[in-house]
């Protein structure tokens, strides 16, 4: 089957996690909204139509052949056995899903460092607040995402290479993005986590180097990180000084 | 199976959704840590436990037999079958569990509109930011999902009466607390929105009619909603000048 993936073109964002997963695993798929000449105009009348019998709430979301699955750990979930990255039974599903989840709640908290005000305005216009925001960011809800998932690899029964037993998982690849993600916006800050957190920057680096991933990395379907996206890199958000 | 709910003893918050599957279905639960003199201790102890082989990342989370799961809308995947509340095909479960998530965000929106800066801090400490943020969901968010909600409801091909096929789901209680804690945060903005909405605001009534949840909602278990929870009625936030 060949999936199709909709998901605004000129960032990483939420689709990311899913590129990751249909990536690694070598699946078949296109990316709908990144072909520059309709790509935009077909999500946007997919979105639109009235014909859809489950309509998304946003991007990104997933075609497979006649499903049309959104939310991105609801994507990963449906696509984890499909693509043979998680084990089959019911509480490992639950115990990967309820991890995915926790790392779509950071995903937010990432997000709002810069928009902690409104979605619909710039960051520009939010500056102030935004800098209230990533203080607490930084000084205590990044290091307590970092803490429980370094606590999660640490107790981990079948070893700590990754997350769920003893085979790479989807959470593994979307907690390689928080850490890549992380390093591009927060520098700073990560220069002082990451010594703390041994097993995370081996989980990275173990991702990275999977060869289809990497191979990905490399190529021109990976965008750039960018200061349109969930992770982005502004200075002043890191330099302040903390209360 | 008794099941043991874990959550916050002082506020309706994500705990309630499990609440309100648990009540209408007429499960066995004891909410744990509301036990006046040991609850807190309890969970507090579980949390901390280095034995749990699933740790959660927050209340709520939910113990069922040796299963421990956490992530509100994880719980409720986990409940729906067994409380015979959901269909059972995988696109079904899916698009009950994307409406789900849809609402989860809806929550976290909710409770960031009094807390846009920290979780930590008080709301006292970030007024100034709240009344922004606040505006922006009032003019914005909220509407876009009472719009997108009662679009699902319009178009269920099996009739509007609720989200899913003919009978009553989880999503369609947690759409009733949306509704419920909407009214009581936002008295104004939904007096407005509500005559927009008639499909929400009957499935509201026919939720609320329910036996077994009418009879939760006059028991004492039913937490009254209050100013330390998601939904919190501030006036300010309201009343302010929109731009």
């Amino acid at each position: 089957m060949r999936y199709e993936l909709y998901y605004w073109p000129g960032i990483q964002g939420r689709g990311e996690f899913v590129r990751l997963a249909l990536e690694d695993s070598g699946a078949d798929y296109v990316d709908v909204a990144r072909d520059a000449k309709r790509g935009m105009a077909t999500m946007m009348r997919f979105m639109e139509s009235r014909a859809i019998e489950h309509p998304p709430f946003a991007p990104p979301f997933l075609k497979a052949g006649k499903l049309v699955i959104a939310q991105t750990a609801n994507i990963l979930f449906y696509l984890g056995p499909r693509l043979g990255c998680v084990a089959k039974s019911e509480p490992s599903r639950l115990w990967a899903h309820q991890l995915q989840l926790t790392i779509a709640d950071w995903v937010s908290e990432v997000h709002d460092t810069h928009h902690p005000i409104a979605g619909s305005l710039y960051y520009e216009d939010q500056k102030a607040e935004a800098r209230g925001r990533a203080a607490e960011f930084i000084a205590n809800r990044l290091p307590k995402f970092f803490d429980y998932f370094e606590w999660i690899l640490k107790r981990n029964p079948k070893g700590s290479e990754y997350l769920l037993g003893k085979k790479v998982s989807n959470v593994d690849l979307s907690l390689f993005q928080m850490i890549e993600g992380s390093r591009y916006a927060f520098p700073k800050t990560m220069a002082r986590l990451e010594p703390g957190h041994p097993r995370m920057v081996a989980l990275h680096d173990r991702v990275m180097a999977r060869p289809r991933l990497a191979a990905y990395l490399r190529s021109p379907r990976r965008l750039a990180f960018n200061e349109q996206g969930i992770f982005r890199h502004y200075p002043e958000l890191e330099e302040q000084e903390q209360d």
